[in-house]
Parts: C-alpha cells; sequence; structure tokens
C-alpha cells in the first residue's frame, strides 16, 4: 500500500500536544480489550501499511513494533476512529499475550470491593521471552 | 460506599500530569467499546460511589456526568485497571446511545482503503436530546 492508501484517515486523527494519539487494541475474536497505547503520525502509517501494530512508547521515547521483541505481534483486522478523531480502535488478530508481564490481556486487575483481584488468563512466562526480564 | 471502598484502586492508579487517567466505556452486554474519556481521581471517586459514570470534560474543564443531560447513563458493572496502572477499562450498561452524535459507539467510523466510512448504529436523533444541538 503506498502512504496515501489511508490518507483520509490520517487526515481525520487530531495528534495531541506531543503527536500523539490513544490506540485500543482489541482481540477481534472475542472482543477482549487488550491494550490500550500510543501512536504517532509515523508509527500510525507504519501500522496501516505493514497491517500490524506499531505503537509509540513514552516511557522509552521511541518507535515500538508490538511483538519485535516477544514474537506476541497483532495483525490489524479492522482500524476505527472516534467522533472527536482523537482515539483510534484497532480490532487485532493476537499471537500470544499482549501484556508484558504475561497475560493475555494488559487489564487483568478488577476492582472487588475494597481489593483488586487478578483474574486474567496468563498466557506466557516472561522469563522466558523477554531477555530483560 | 464510602471513599475508602475503592482505596486500592485508587492508588493503583497513575494519573498524568493534567492529574487525568484515561477511561475506556465497553458494552458489558456486546464487548463494543464505546468511547474513551477522561477521569481525574475525584471524578473516578464518585464513578466508584455512584456506580455511574463521571467523566472530565477536557474541552469544557469540567466534570461531566454523562448522560446528564442527554439520560444516556452509563451503570458501571465491572472495573479493570492495566498493568502500568495508567489506563481504566469500565463494563457498563449504556442506556441509549453513548456518543453525542446519535451513535451507540463513538467508534462509528471504519477505515475502508481510502474512505472512512459509517457503520454504526444511529439510536437517537442528537437535536431531539441535547438543547445545544
Amino acid at each position: 500500500m503506498t502512504s496515501s492508501t489511508h490518507g483520509a484517515l490520517l487526515d481525520a486523527v487530531t495528534f495531541d500536544d506531543d503527536g500523539l494519539v490513544p490506540a485500543i487494541a482489541q482481540d477481534a475474536e472475542t472482543g477482549q480489550v487488550l491494550m490500550m497505547a500510543y501512536m504517532t503520525a509515523d508509527t500510525l502509517r507504519e501500522t496501516l501499511e505493514r497491517g500490524r501494530m506499531v505503537y509509540w512508547s513514552r516511557s522509552r521515547q521511541e518507535r515500538w513494533a508490538k511483538g519485535e521483541a516477544s514474537g506476541h505481534t497483532q495483525t490489524v483486522e479492522e482500524v476505527r476512529l472516534d467522533c472527536d478523531g482523537d482515539t483510534l480502535l484497532f480490532k487485532v488478530q493476537q499471537e500470544g499475550g499482549a501484556c508484558h508481564t504475561g497475560f493475555h490481556s494488559c487489564f487483568y486487575r478488577r476492582a472487588e470491593g475494597e481489593r483488586l483481584v487478578e483474574d486474567g488468563k496468563k498466557i506466557f512466562d516472561p522469563g522466558e521471552v523477554y531477555d530483560e526480564a
């Protein structure tokens, strides 16, 4: 695909003062919300061109191709934009787990009365996947 | 509920430099992602205490009790926090439509090749619901 292919989407997105837009990744099969992270115009363009999620890491201030280290890639099945144009929703096919902690979804903690309980499904052992873990 | 009831959740949330945390609202019944907006510690506390979504409007810089004007309230069924503690996920029971444009979800625009197409379900006529519309 050429970069102009997704012109309508790119033109409609409003990036914040840091040049970022929040991107929600949702499991295309189950509907489970997997994670939320941020994209720059460049990583959004790359995401659309490759059909794989590429974020911008705010903590490391660098491009972050999801799954590059872990193999846990996210293949894009659908791209949606909200009414204000300032949030993206991607339906993705998740390879392995979305969360660096080993859970399928980053939202593995649920509020239950006074406690936060973990109830997500642990897919992998981070120690075996990430060198730095 | 007392404010201490949700202490564990409130303590675990990381608010950004503006004192905000992104909150994703997902339809508890269908799994459809409805919207993403922001909460302050105060509106998060109020959300948990009332069991209804209360956001912070960044454009108006004021508390925004969802559905106060439209009647389209969001009743909280489940609250989740992500691994970094900087994004909340709420499963809600949506009364009417989540979007001020009349659609059930704010993500009613889908990228399709070079175009953005509307394919959401229009639930109401904004002109009949909002005075200012």
